[in-house]
């Protein structure tokens, strides 16, 4: 048989899976997105830099309020993760910093010490169980869908942690951020948390929340 | 630090994360639909009426042949539900009234009593056992996905059930719709049935059906 | 041909199918659990019975100091639910009493007003958004899966609500509790939620809390 | 670097990744089930014939009162199946013979005729549509989860299919059996079919049903 | 109640579950295309042929370098299939032919030999045990998910088998096509698989590699 | 209300909770495993050690013929994440080092670089396109499930990278094993891989296959 008989062949055996294969779902970010995720962007449209992000590279900046900051590497930023059920995002914590109590909705976390000492937990809702623990370089810790949990500095230097997640869109609701930093009514923010008058006003305060 | 700074450095850690999180997906009914739910409407365009729904308060009619009704709130008639894999029904059923045997092919049920007394049962496919129970307001029963089954009042007085369903679209085939209310033609299913002529003759006259 | 021989050979269908379906799977409590559920109940042992659930029939006792009571119909009371996607409960609210803000971490919930009126509502982590609303006798409103969000009796008598939600097993975890209604260090819940140390003892009093 | 280094250090790297992998999960059939399948057989007991099964080779016997057969590959029969989200049947149907109408409650079915000519169809829960095309060798067809379908020998040799579905435990429902092969009491069924008594009880009679 | 009211009357139950199902998602192959799938045809412009295909039906073309072809039935065929978590493809493989090493990253198949003989194997990933088998007409094989595997005609005779994947869009990725059949640089071919320059350079030379 | 009025109360609302609920499954490696993972270990039996794993902090020996080493924090060396669907690897590459190509048959895997500089790639199935990219320390990439890809040092120094995956058991088949480090026999390898047989004998020298 000639190489030109196998060409030929080789590219019926070809033509004849090609078109039914969905390796991967680059998001189309401007397109209709759906329960699943976003649309897929067009194989021929689609380059080697769709799956490649460069964010993760740049300390967050940590001179704020929490002394600590989250880059997040999620579908929105990194369009190759659609449909992958993962992602990723770093944080920096300086000292004294805290990523504040959270969760996120969407996806467990597993995160990872590259530098510093981190102080996490995360509570059960089973038995509002807590689970603690002093994390050093090397260490990792899972954070299970959905539960509350936070990363603490705790130690004299700066920290620094990668963080992956089940999803492409876990979410990330923070507590104070839900409770102060919006319009939700001051009053009703006092009744289902039972938070002082006081409290829940001096955060708002802080948080730039109304009402 | 001043509040103007933490107000920036917040808002810098709420902008990475914010453009990267699915909390929900409201149906955009007329945008294309995907085998996971409905396209999402844009989330500037979200409001709490899309979370709310308020077709499940008034009772169906049910002066009919099955005394009986069917109000859903699927996703087609409540659009927050999409891509959340729930939706709910009630179920009005006068005396002698009955749901027809049927299944949903998209998703399990359970039934809570409100009113009166329903004798409710279904038939598993592995041995053709058939599991039966009056129930009493209060009493509840789950349905296993795509198993036919039924709900009949067997009391004196009107019923009233709400059923939850695990899909926000689960389906509903009722045996008696697939088989006389439409052009099914009746020598295809008195052979797939064993049916007598004259039985299915008399249904589709009931029900509409031809062919 | 026979009756007889019609048994005999309908038989042998049946037995081909007999084995290979697991239309359902009673969770069997005291046997191992893994992340799909359950261990299922031996088939030849189940009955109706693991079907039907009467425990939403009774009232919870309000008179406590939510004046609120959660009564569940999670797979754990209602084995039948095991694998099925889906379970209730029931709220009842006395006047002036509320469901503290909480999450459930593996399911979304859709809620049913069946008495009373209800102010509910739950926060977006994309934006920190509050979807409020007071909700009436027949109203229903959905909560998605793992977001903050409350329900509060508005009306002047009491208010009963069934909730379905999307999982057998959606969880509970109430704000309060995870803070204040266990041994999680005051130091480290002062630090990730920037409460004041006098209000996270005053509700570490109310709560139990220790540490 | 000598050989045996390569050895050592190649085994190295093996037992970091050996222990973590799930390739597959043959049915350990004696062993607890769960709503995701059977609990798995030893690694180290498997061998390459819990992935090969042989049944499929010999025809059904359709010397019965439908004139046809349905031989399973289910999980029960080929525990290589299990979590594979797949399984396979063959339809041997003689001429003149049926499947009746039926469903398969956890997966969908596509159906490829190997010989004869066979008359399908399943109807829709949307709108009670019947889908109904006679399919001759080489033509495939697929019924979507849940909804009643059915299969008929619409040539005047033998017909031979080959069905394979999205579930190593599909399920098999017919409507027949449900209704008439079981102690389902006559009433009940009357009254949630509108069937007629004298209906009703010629086919209890003929598939063996009490009640 | 006369017939009219009937009508009436049913029409509101159905009116009421109408909207809300989604039985099937037939591709509009022509509309984005998301993680699950492609948007679904509109269901008034759905045919039974959408159910339907016929290209299994005629034999591959074996005159070529491995004297067999694949010939499939995924999704961008047949575009019933999509969202219903199936697929089917038919092997011709003459004698001395082979489907080459290859695995489908999107689901597992399972193989039933219709004529000749088939030496079949897969290797597991985690001890790289070979699972090798001969099948002859009427056996069936199940290789799992993103496996390695192949298909060899072991017998005198032209082989057929049928397979089907539990997706609608498994894709397939023969390991000679990866490295031998694209601009893949053979540096980095042979720096990845230690395989001999002279080889790689053979092999793109007659599967038209180039770099 | 005395305190101790509100101690039982709340004791009441969380005893109807607290058994239903799993916000996690914490592997017990010892019981039977299923499709969806292990079976759990007690609750009363969890700690936090079971969340946290200290293995990733080391660097692997690379002192080998591949000149890198992976090591893994999956299901069986990181109890916590069983049916969390993440796991974690480390990925340590001396200068000249290479991850040979692979797949993981069950999961999607995100690289970050930590150290040095790594060229990586995939191979479409869709097209055998060859995604290709020069990674330094900060970069991502995302490879998706199924597809064959490579690491390969392409820097002066070592070279270090974190990689999680969209799975507990992500399983890891590096392609020159499958074929050359067991009892595949040669002339099979031959045969469904066209390479020459010197070549395949010459690879299993080196990895120890046989036959």
């Amino acid at each position: 048989m000639s190489i030109l008989q196998t060409f030929i062949l080789f590219s019926f055996l070809l033509s004849a899976s090609h078109a039914a294969v969905q390796d991967f779902c680059v998001a189309d970010l401007s397109a209709p997105e759906g329960p699943a995720g976003y649309s897929c962007k067009k194989v021929s449209a689609v380059t080697v830099n769709d799956f490649v992000f460069s964010g993760l590279g740049v300390a967050g900046n940590t001179s704020n309020l929490i002394k600590a900051a989250v880059t997040t590497a999620f579908v929105n930023q990194f369009p190759g993760l659609n449909g992958l059920g993962i992602s990723l995002a770093r944080l920096d914590i300086a000292p004294g910093g805290v990523i504040p109590l959270h969760t996120h909705p969407g996806g467990s976390e597993v995160l990872l010490v590259l530098q510093g000492t981190i102080c996490a937990g995360f509570i059960s809702s089973s038995a509002n169980t807590v689970y603690l623990k002093t994390l050093n370089k090397g260490d990792s810790m899972i954070f299970p869908q959905g539960l509350l949990h936070f990363q603490l500095n705790s130690g004299k230097g700066p920290a620094l942690a990668i963080v992956s997640f089940s999803s492409p869109s876990p979410g990330l609701q923070i507590v104070d951020f839900a409770l102060f930093a919006n319009n939700f009514p001051s009053e009703l923010v006092e009744a289902t948390t039972f938070l002082d008058d006081a409290q829940v006003k001096k955060l708002k305060g802080v948080l730039g929340g109304t009402g």
